[in-house]
């Protein structure tokens, strides 16, 4: 490689350094101020809310494998957050039709409430926190992100 | 407000919440890779890392306050991660001239080293990950999201 060539490369490696650490840092700002609303205004948590959203979208249940699939937590988490749910009336376990040992859980009648309220608010707050960005920008940006990560997973998976 | 204006509000607000999804999404896959790396390949952790990243922008050393303010961790984990480097000879401990209840920490000449060498391993890591994203591009997509990251923090200190 030439000597500029190399810089170049090395150049291009900064860049993409300081794209990581300004996406981190936006990501976690963003991230503490959610958890930060959540505990204050709902006493409740991120993890206890991503929960409950998987669960908003897939109406029939999901199998627990299937949830920690969908949230990449450890199952030990996810378990003790399904069991205070349950605890609380927002979700139900139920036994899978002809497969006697695999479990379903679902939002109750009552968890889907409790959570399109809570996702409303939610979407508000990240809507006032990302104000400054207009839709048409926030479109543009999604879809660079979505490809980004889209390759990244190709990457993991190929 | 009319019910076109009304539709586009709640237009931009779905483009926001869309962004912050893929922004988190994209954020947690690069930040659990690395972390995989760091264990495997280093068999350390991220927070151990960002701690010795703070201190070796601080060459003078740094207060535990400060390391703390700088992190957004809670002081207890800091605490924990200062005392094992410091077992491990990659950091210490000193007195403040003029203040003898405030300690700085700093890394050692071979915490330097150490960190140096992991610092240039991570930045490749970035790089191979981020190797979609041109130089040009890059830093376009910095500059957006650090502007973004400065109306939140001023927003937050208003």
């Amino acid at each position: 490689m030439s000597a500029g060539a190399a810089r170049e490369t090395a150049d291009a490696a900064k860049e993409r350094l300081r794209l990581w650490l300004r996406l981190l840092k936006l990501s976690r700002m963003i991230e503490g101020d959610l958890r930060e609303r959540l505990r204050s205004e709902h006493e409740t948590t991120l993890p206890r809310f991503d929960v409950m959203a998987a669960l908003y979208r897939a109406e029939a249940g999901m199998k627990m494998s299937q949830l920690s699939g969908a949230l990449r937590v450890s199952n030990g988490n996810i378990t003790g957050i399904v069991d205070r749910l349950v605890a609380d009336g927002m979700v139900v376990r139920a036994q899978v039709e002809g497969d006697r040992r695999a479990m379903l859980v679902r939002l109750t009648k009552r968890g889907r409430e409790v959570f399109a309220a809570l996702a409303a608010e939610h979407e508000n707050w990240v809507d006032g926190l990302l104000a400054e960005v207009g839709p048409e920008e926030a479109r543009a940006l999604s879809g660079t992100l979505k490809r980004i990560a889209d390759h990244l997973e190709e990457g993991a998976a190929g």
